[in-house]
């Protein structure tokens, strides 16, 4: 049976602690079908600066507490952090996760340092080749998967298609998406277009025996159009695109303001900071590690406590629907 | 010497050829720098029709006409087109570049088959392996360009550095941007970053013997923050970004309209359309494809009137620059 605990990187992210640990208790506090109990969320941190801070903010409401000596910058480099810090509050976190105490994690900190501690020490799910940071949009109200936005820095064929046999049973059993249809990030609709390693992954994909509901290749601007509902690519173009996207919308809503300025339109900043933070959480609360064996959360560096209680929701959700063995089942 | 004249496809693009024809007409009638002379212009086409189209839209005033017999349309395969329609206004146009009728061609039509019918028909400058689109955005104020944007849909570390090249001697003697920095797209800022291609790039354009001013890595998102005047990166990366940003824009309008018509903010369809135009066309009036032996302007499929005549401003810039001879002794 696997443990329904979250450990929570309290000291992860750029506004961590104090947004971390007021999410967590957020988490607790809110209404509905996503409200925490404290005892399933573990905060792992220098312990003395977490009782400062819950004390700051109100009282400990009966967390767990772990205690880890040290912190990954967040723009440490991955590597010398994972080999130089093994007591960090993500190699804490992970480690919760492989003895047991936990079934899940949730880092808002260096990303590179998150999905290289999680996949060294919590290895692949049977049957994975190599793990997938998968992201989910809801911008048009309809939930698209994009996977890999950078956990890998390449893909083969064969990485590919199981990147759309994961994201499809996330789809699935996260959230209810019947038969989700698969496209490939690609630069044109035909089978013929593009590097060779799509076309071999269009092939595999449009093999008869594929039991994925593959739609074709998908041009960028088809993802706002709801063309498909998992869409795959190999790392280095997905974050490309995330980060992309990122750089866009902000550049883009403020242009949108100055124009509204300019003809003196009453709308303030704040109302666009609506638009742009639907944009940035539309992640469902953050990104999956897909593919690894743990369910492995990391939110945006910049979440606040609204974000970080919606990546706890978000671990529980995960969590709850026993993603893992589905997809160890679907690769079979 | 080279041909001054620019042949215009007047039957290429979604708006072909009502706006094409009355696109070469505003270029002629419009005031200032850009205004152009209508024998300058060489109108590829249908000849019964282009003739229809001028004698609709007020007469001709002294264009050059070519005639072409076939069109090759949007959707069609850019491969059997090449094959199947010599006498394609695509063709055509190429031919007369070709020839020596004229220096520039202006299309709007298939993007597979310009670039096709002008890399095979022109073939490559003198030193280069590969041409490759060229895509200027103006969106900060100061001008970005960004190549290959599709015409390859892969590249070697030497396309890279030669993409560079053939973009920053565009950007000095084109744009006036003394000294353009060099960045590579890419998924971090640091040397190590990404797959080996882009790394051994930035070796390459790292060498002190290189004369470019290469600034390092740049991140999707930095795009948007001008951290480089030359963004390099494969065709493949290119295209995905480039259709991205129109759908996602065109998306995140009409998302921020659906904000303000819910807040009853008095805000017109129309004003929002200003910034996507500005979005769209922020190109300078179009796609250059850069070190084909010619100048080659690919504008937007659903490019107006308007498009058309910034395009054939454009193109005689490019001509008036001398850009390819630039290119050639950069690259020597």
């Amino acid at each position: 049976m696997q443990n329904k605990r979250i450990a929570l990187d309290v000291m992860g992210g750029d506004h961590a602690p104090d947004q971390i640990v007021r999410g967590a208790l957020q988490a607790c506090a809110r209404d509905g079908k996503w409200k925490l109990s404290p005892e399933r969320i573990v905060l792992v941190g220098d312990e003395a600066i977490v009782r400062g801070r819950l004390a700051h903010f109100g009282g400990d409401p009966g967390f767990v507490l772990q205690h880890a000596s040290q912190v990954v910058g967040m723009a440490e480099s991955p590597s010398s952090a994972l080999r130089g810090k093994p007591d960090s509050s993500i190699a804490v976190s992970v480690g919760a996760v492989k003895k047991g105490a936990a079934g899940a994690l949730v880092s808002m900190g260096n990303t590179g340092a998150v999905v290289g501690a999680a996949t060294l020490g919590l290895g692949t799910l049977a049957g994975v080749r190599r793990p997938a940071i998968a992201v989910t949009l809801s911008l048009t109200g309809k939930p698209v998967t994009l996977l890999d936005m950078g956990a890998n820095k390449e893909a083969k064929p064969q990485d590919l298609v199981q990147f759309a046999a994961m994201g499809s049973v996330y789809m699935r059993d996260c959230l209810g998406v019947e038969s989700p249809r698969v496209g490939i990030l690609n630069i044109g609709g035909e089978a013929s277009k593009g590097p060779d390693v799509l076309k071999e992954a269009h092939q595999l994909l449009s093999d008869p025996s594929s039991k994925l509901n593959f739609v074709g290749n998908i041009e960028g601007n088809s993802i706002f159009a709801s063309a498909a509902d998992v869409v795959v690519t190999d790392g280095f173009t997905g974050n490309v695109v995330l980060k992309l996207m990122e750089g866009f919308s902000s550049f883009l809503l403020h242009l949108v303001l100055a124009e509204l300025k300019a003809h003196q339109v009453d709308w303030s900043a704040q109302a666009l900071g609506t638009i742009q933070k639907r944009i940035d959480y539309a992640e469902y609360g953050g990104a999956l590690l897909l593919g690894v064996n743990g369910v492995v959360i990391k939110g945006h560096g910049r979440s606040d406590a609204n974000a970080v209680a919606n990546a706890l929701g978000f671990a529980a959700r995960a969590l709850d629907a026993n993603v893992n063995e589905h997809i160890v089942r679907g690769l079979e």
